[in-house]
Order: structure tokens, then sequence, then C-alpha cells
């Protein structure tokens, strides 16, 4: 089986590829080979299997056309200029995450062939005002550009998999919680800072009032939703093709407390508030909870826990202790 | 105040067309010219204001260009690929219905100004299952290639609202009834049909059972949607700017009960039950019934009856009665 991994540098691709080179398999046929795809060709990982890895820009449509030129017959594609981007660069982020995307599905269709593509679709598809929790059944009404941008990518997927053009499906992730590496400029990234920094016995800031409710998923589960998707039966999904992720649905307040249990008080201590008006009024305008029923019916299976998310954190990038 | 009407030639756009001619004014703004594009050169009605007629391809990017030149106050976009050729013809569907919007929308944000737009969306943005009313909360989720342009295009409109290109509002018609001229091959036609061809003492015929239930207008109450889309307030009806049209939902058998009441029962007699097993299929997915309350509460009138639909159609297509 042969697989091609659209924005395998990216911090969820790495965590697939890792994945995939540990299994040597996908369900349960054996790799034979993977294609690593990204605006700058990402590293190549140690694997039993042929990789290999290549650069380049997929706005460009001749770009798509060469990726699937060997007919993968599973396709990730994970490349996306992110939501703070696309929000200040209008014209970048359609022509990425928009026309790029149209462009792959495009190029597919002229290879005439059946694969599997998961697209990693975000929650960043709905606006408020929201229902307590967003069923399955909630309207797609982004209040991003980004947001419009993976709504169209969404519906695109449906309409060509309707078509037979391949088999396709959209997956929503949920913010991803702990990210490795150093604190973003992200508006989000303090879900991950509060407790990534203390991890490393560092401070870090807490931006909003300890009850603000967020919806989330470790970098672990989110590499195991892609496999999932993968090698699913997509035959009893039917026609909506995009499904959210379930995740757990946790409060700054709940996500200290945890950090707490599993770290220590001197830990959680190195959390200081310091409110921001500007993030305080973007997460107010983000989706805090969800009943992801057909996700967790088709089997996709949530975090159990935020106490352990940070076990998978300090596990997978800690080296299991906290120094 | 100039208006720009593309897709001027179609059944609802020469109702648009006949309606402002006649009232010289759009809301409380007098009509100081006024243009008509469509594939071909729309005939030129008679006017106190000038009126000039264009015929081109909106899928040619400079065609927009051109038209927006001017910076008309109001522009109606009601052009597109009908829904059985865009399934047909997928590539031409997204050409125009996609694409044709997408530049048309581009246009007028290189123009840097802000004029009221009104797009001419669908119910065909919805799929099967449906909720015995589809609410305003409702997921899209299209069956045919037609409704993901449609959709994809009131996400494209949303966008460029809120980033404040343009001041837009995408309006979904309920199937239109009674379509006036000859029987159609549109898989929905038998809805006009069975009303129009007996009104004209022909036969007609009636390929789906009574008990068929749908969601319909009248072609004059469609023109008053959009004279109403065109002169709200839009404030108020902040970021989600696609709004389900109410109409009325009615069966088979209460259509042929009212053109009983309306035209007689030798009228009625005229139509002649042909069981269509691909239009019954066809049928079974299509929406039946909608709680509209936005637009409702936004002060979108539905007609009031089907009886109502049929007078209209008596006034306006036959000059008053029943020959």
């Amino acid at each position: 089986m042969e697989i091609l991994i659209i924005g395998a540098a990216g911090m969820v691709g790495r965590k697939l590829v890792d994945r995939l080179c540990a299994d040597v398999k996908l369900g349960d046929r054996q790799i034979t080979s993977m294609t690593l795809f990204d605006y700058a060709a990402p590293e190549e990982p140690e694997a039993v299997f042929p990789i290999s890895s290549l650069g380049g820009d997929l706005s460009d449509p001749a770009q798509a056309t060469r990726l699937v030129a060997g007919r993968p017959d599973v396709i990730f594609h994970l490349a996306a200029v992110v939501s703070g981007e696309a929000e200040t660069d209008f014209d970048k982020g359609y022509l990425v995450n928009l026309d790029g995307t149209r462009q792959l599905f495009e190029a597919i269709r002229q290879q005439d062939y059946f694969p599997r593509v998961v697209f990693t679709s975000s929650i960043a598809v709905f606006g408020a005002p929201y229902p307590d929790a967003i069923g399955d059944e909630f309207l797609n009404a982004p209040l991003s550009s980004y947001g419009v941008q993976k709504a169209c990518s969404e519906l695109l997927l449906m309409d060509y998999t309707r078509k037979g053009f391949f088999d396709g499906i959209a997956i929503r992730l949920p913010t991803i919680v702990i990210r490795p590496g150093r604190p973003n400029k992200a508006a989000s990234g303090f879900f991950s800072n509060i407790l990534r920094e203390p991890l490393n016995g560092e401070e870090a800031l807490l931006p909003v009032s300890r009850d603000v409710r967020h919806w989330m998923a470790s970098p672990k589960t989110a590499a195991s939703f892609l496999i999932h998707a993968a090698t699913l039966d997509l035959q009893s999904v039917g026609p909506r093709r995009a499904l959210t992720m379930p995740g757990i649905s946790v409060t700054v307040g709940e996500m200290i407390e945890a950090l707490e249990r599993v770290a220590g008080p001197e830990r959680a201590a190195l959390i200081r508030e310091e409110p921001d008006e500007l993030i305080n009024r973007l997460v107010s305008g983000w989706p805090r909870n969800f009943d992801a029923a057909r996700a967790t019916q088709l089997g996709f299976a949530a975090d159990v826990s935020i106490d352990e998310i940070i076990r998978i954190h300090i596990d997978e990038e800690l080296g299991g202790t906290i120094k």
C-alpha cells in the first residue's frame, strides 16, 4: 500500500508519519512506500519501507498532478495556511486552502482511480451562537476565512465522493492540546502553553478566565483519528462525509486542576493570570462543546481525560518524566 | 440608483425586471438605470429609465470586471447552470455556478466599494434525511453538484460580507410554481405542469403519488423576496447571510383540490397519473417542509395558499381568465 501525506511537516502530520513508520501497516495492509510533502521537504524518518520527501507549493496546479501521478492508495491532506494567516492574507488563504484542495481533488479525478482521501477539517466551520452541545446536524456558519475555506473543501470532498471520483472523508479536529514546541502567537496557543510551559518548569500566561470551556484532543489521538478515517468502511457512513471528531470539553480551571494532580501544585503555580481583551473576545466565539455522536458510533474515540492528555505529553515529548 | 441584474433572462429574472420597471423605485430610492445581463442579451423592456442589455459568459473572468466597472448600487446575481445540467456536465456546473460567482464577488472587491449583493441560492443546499420541518440551523448536506455550488457560493458571500467587501444576502428560493411557458424536462417540472397545462385546457401527466409534499412559492413572490432582500436593513441580520425563504408546504393532492376549487373539476380531470420510477426516487430526496423563522421575522412573506398561487398565474399569465 502506497501512502501520500500532504502537510507532513506540520505538528499532526509528524505524529501521523511517526505512527505509520512504527506500525508498518495501515489497517491490515502492509505499507510499501510513503511520500511526504510539505512547503519545505519534510525530514525523512527512519522506516523499514522507502520514503520520499518533497517540497513545493500546493497552490501550483501542476504540483497536485505530480503528487498523485503514482496513484497512491491513501492520500492524507493535512496542508493548510493557518487560521490567523488566512485571516490577514485573504488571497493566500483562498489560494492554498480552497484552490489547492480543489486542485488536489481534481488531479485525483483526472487519474481516474478510487483512492481513500482523508482531509483534516476544523471546528472553525462552526460559528457562534451555538447550542450547549453542537450536534452532527448543526449548520456551518464560519466566522473566519479559514473556516469558510474548510467548509467549502468539505462540500467539494462530498461531491467528488458522491460522483465516485474518490472515497473521501473529512474529519474536524478539536483544538490540539498539548502542542509540542515553543509558545506560538496563535490565539488558541494558551490552551497548550498553560500546561506545556509549567511542565518544562517555566512560567505561562493565562489570558482568559478559568471558566472558559473548550474542545480538545491530544496529538496522539489526532493521529489515531486519521488512521481510523483511512481504514474505516465508509459505505456505512453515507453521503455526509464530514465528521466532527470526539474531543473532551474542559474548562481552563479543570485543566489547571489536572496539572496539579499530574505534576504537583508547584507546577500549577507557574501559571500567571494576565487577561487579554482581544483573546477573550476571540475565545467567546469559539465552540465549547459538541455531541460527536456519528463519529463516536463509527469508532472514533476521544481522549479519556485532560489528566491523560497531560500524561501523553510527558510520555511522548518529555521522555516519560517531569524534570 | 443603478441596478445590475445578472441572469435577467431567466424566469425569476424576468419577473424581477418587470416589477422594477413598474415600480420605478427600489425601496425609497428612484431607479436611474438598469443593466440586464444573461448568456444571450435579454430583451429590453419598456421603462422610464435607461436600460442596457448585455450578453456574455460569466465564467470568463473579464466579464464580471466589465459588469461591475460602473459600480452599480445593487447587484442581483440570479445566473446559474440548472441542477440537471450541473449534474451531467460536472465541469460546466463548477465553472459557471462556483467560479463565475466567485469571480463576480472578486470583481466587486477589486472595485473597492460597498454595494448590496443579492444572490439566489436554493433549497438544494439541503439533503435527506430531514427533520419534519427544516429549521434555520440545519446543516447543508447537498446531494447534487448544483447544491454544493450554491452552498459554497453562500459561504463565500458570507465571508466577503464579513470582511466588508460588499453587503451580501443569499436567499434560498422554494420551488417556483407555476412556472410559465411550456413543460420542460426538469424533474420538478410536474409541480407546475399539473396546474398550468389543465389551466390551458391541456392534459398533464402526474408522475408521483398524491401524498408527495413539497415547498413552493409563486414567481411573483420570488420577485418580492428579491426586492425585500435588496432593501432590507442587513445590520440586524448578523453574519449568517443565507436565508431560507418562506414557502408553503403542500401535497400534490392539495394542489389538485385547489385546482378544482379555482378552475373547476373538469380542469382537474385533465391530470393523468403515470407513475415514473426515476422521478419518484428523486422526489423522495427533496425537502418537504421548512420552518423559515428567520426570514419570516425579517419580513419575507410566503404566498397565502396554493389557491392564491393558481390565481396569480391566471392573473399574470392568462390575462385574468381561464379560456
